[in-house]
């Protein structure tokens, strides 16, 4: 079965709300408003995301608000707190068959390569992207390259980059979500790693607007179909208004 | 599925009595009297308890007293003795199945953050909480920060807490036990990152009477529901009479 | 289902007679005579045993005899070698439906806590005790404090068998075998620690006639249902007067 | 059930096109063109290769073509990337059942001989080989030499080839893939060593084309029934005709 | 169901032929005749052996030959390089239904005791003997002492080899195969450790015939019921030859 992205993206590009930071790290990211789950929810149904990430607790306590908003819900499907300072796991921490049942219309899961448990880690997303493309689900793999290796590995920082985007090609990804680093044409040769499998950036990055704003256009101009942004926006005094601006660089206002 | 914590709860609020310090620290916590599970069930019993956590062991050799005293009765699904001085690691010990044939209205199981072997807690109770939601059980997540990562991760006291408190909701927890540290303006932040997900304080302190009564005024003050005690009540001369006097800070004598 | 020990009890007292020891330490416990199952069981037979303890492969080749002395079957389901010296970790041999095959009236585990591999042992032992109960064979738990953790757990000696008692209860044995230290007063709060689960202790100590049955008594004068012995029988010159010698003060000479 | 080779070999002889690189190296090893598996695919229909080796993700991106090519699919089954430096694992990223699924004719898998892991490859290779036999489907195993035990082991690098190839047989592989290494008698040691298992050898060096022409000869003159080259062909300004080239040395330009 | 060795015994005596080398040893053990396994059934089959051993890559590929030959096939079901020289773990490379479906007469499982992987291997063994038995198939057990705690262990070489009989006695085995060493006395006392499980001798020893033979005298001697010889055989220049004369000892020239 072919897997649509139809439902994830708007002409082609995408523009996805990420919410699973409370997990990886915490509420010190949060105010007194983004703290709660509805804000973040709002934002989303007023600009017109094309989905939001949330962990299986908030996607099934605050499910009919969901549902009612009509904003895609993309259910990440593993996580850890940033409390553990080994060689970072994030394992399986909802089904593919619960997200279902919440109405996600994609899972996502964080593969960390270079780790000392890439391995169990990139078996377990196997079991979740069969799983999800039996259902028709498009899957979203987080892949960015961590651990203690990674030094010895004598890659540069665009060349992970792009490693990073590979491998979500090769293991079978729908969309990827990769960091940002490096310059246009790093990121250009990533998206073209990255073959028929299409490429997100993850927001991560604090910067000005006006730097923010020029990193999507890069973005964008890379061949990117858009990015996941948390941060940058629900930390922002007026969400709507960076959302916006966001969305004429990737759309060119024509949404 | 949406859960209900009403068989769990009187008017909103809960006074739990925890009884799972045989496993978790050996007979050196009892006396003559408060090491037999009927004098606790009694004290849940007269004191009118929202809850008693037992370990199965003791839910299965006093089930016909724990269902004629009426106390909805929490099984505690993981535990581990205090012996083994590793990276603490706590596994299901009894199943949601097993849990429900012996009458449980809620199930319990504690993660324990930031340690080494956080991935596997993590995991254990997703398949928990699934298990549970589907035949409409209310899980209790104790979330204790531990283990050798957490000075590394130069996070303060009342932070983990607040951690604590987001994790639980995050995973799906409906009830999350935290220890409560810092003042009470931190306990409200954890509270408020706990969202929909509700907080009860876990006793653990050992202090005198007025501190008590103290500590129980700022944790109804700060938005948790209630409290799972142990060793403050059955290690008391009183136990009844302790109760009352929590119950009235609770409840505002109401109850 | 309410699990009957009137199987492996005699007047709600018990002597079990142990034959492990051929996989926990080999065969240097054993001369001539007993090294031979047959002379084991015969001793059993003779000496109207509560139960005799087998590993798997004993009670699978000698399973005719052992049904035609209708000496109730104990099959111990874990076990190792004495010969690896790290933490003690002790897996599951037989499975709870082939102990029922052969014709077991109990089952038996063994749990080390404190050692690292604590965990997975009251996991494991925590499948086998709700396989048992469901089919309503009784569970005998060997608990033993063991590892390098002990040490760092400031416990005292008799503090650990205490514990280990506990434990028991906790986890949901209904006979638990433990080894005696310390004083009468100190198996008495182990015994009371164990709740509404039995306790036999462990023989396991080598020494004269008279010690034995000065233990034996102080054993069953704390409120312990009777011994799981071994070596003490089966290596003595006359094994049915050492048994008649210790019957007498488990049931007052009155079996 | 036999395992026939007939849809993977012409007159006995074999040709495969090994394209995991994206995986095992990263993008470094591609260019412009050869980046994009279609390139790839137009090489192995137009140079008649016998087999195409994809993994699961472009196995499944870029199915309708592979399909329509009519080049025998062997889908890669495990896979890691080159960054996490400690003794190598490969686990299982697509099922033998997803493999038929995407139209396999074959199945591969990689198994790091003298790895710490290699009990677990072995393990997973046994379940592989096992369903993919039941199903009718032939069985590829790379096997590789590797991990810090080697230097132990006392073994030359030719008697690391040849125990690898009869390891092959043992485990039960139909086509084992070697790295040629020492000379042409150490390979013909090989193939006698690998039984009624067919022997490829892995292209990997990365030579002059004369020397590269040179190694195909000796492995043909051998006893293996052919390679399965990569980067010798997809880097090259002229793929089809070095193919051709290669293809007249193993098939004596009759094929 | 009782376990009956008939079709691996001949008047209650065994000779077997070993040929899992390959794998535990690498061709190095091998020339280039008996690389061949058709030379190696060649040589059980003229000198009715009473059994061959063989890993199941091998039983598949030369299964006709195998079937023809009339020779009981025993498939080793787990196994591993010598190349990995940490502590020996050897997993299960093939079930015992497959094992059924190749003609397996009976199957085998090396267990290193002493191992750091001692549970895992005892275990894995425990699935094996249950389920080989549900279908009447005889298990031979080949039991090491092996791994660097031995040393800790106290125990003298002869102990060891008496500890290893016995624990195949224990864990169920139906035949016991050890390693020789020490004097016939303590071979005596193995056996007699074992019970009513079987011993047979594991070649291994590369010695000159006429110690060999007086070897093969003092395995009789000791109540063994015969040998599982390789090397000696197939390494030896007329194998047929040495096999008769250790079949004479066997069976004092009656076979």
């Amino acid at each position: 079965m072919k897997i649509s992205l139809s439902k994830l993206t708007t002409k082609g590009k995408a523009l996805f709300l990420a919410y699973d930071q409370g997990l990886e790290h915490g509420p010190t990211d949060f105010d007194d408003k983004n703290v709660d789950p509805l804000y973040i929810l709002d934002i989303a149904k007023k600009g017109k995301y094309d989905g939001i990430i949330f962990q299986k607790g908030i996607a099934e306590k605050y499910n009919k608000e969901i549902r009612a908003s009509k904003v895609p819900l993309i259910v990440k499907l593993n996580g850890k707190t940033s409390l553990f300072k080994g060689e970072p796991i994030s394992r399986q921490l909802c089904t593919v068959e619960e997200a279902i049942k919440l109405g996600a219309k994609a899972v996502g899961y964080t593969i960390y390569i270079g780790s000392d448990y890439e391995d169990e880690m990139l078996q377990e997303f196997e079991g979740i992207q069969r799983e999800a493309h039996k259902k028709g689900l498009p899957v979203l793999a987080w892949i960015y390259p961590r651990g203690k290796s990674l030094k010895k590995s004598g890659k540069t920082e665009d060349e992970l980059m792009e490693y990073s985007a590979r491998t979500g090609l090769e293991v079978g990804a729908d969309i990827i979500k990769i960091q940002y680093v490096g310059k246009e044409k790093d990121l250009k040769w990533a998206v073209k790693s990255a073959g028929r499998a299409k490429v997100v950036v993850a927001g991560g990055f604090k910067e000005g607007e006006k730097e923010l704003l020029a990193k999507v256009k890069e973005i964008i101009n890379s061949g990117c179909i858009g990015l996941a942004i948390g941060r940058n926006v629900w930390q922002h005094k007026n969400p709507l208004e960076i959302t916006k601006k966001i969305k004429e660089i990737i759309w060119g206002g024509k949404k």
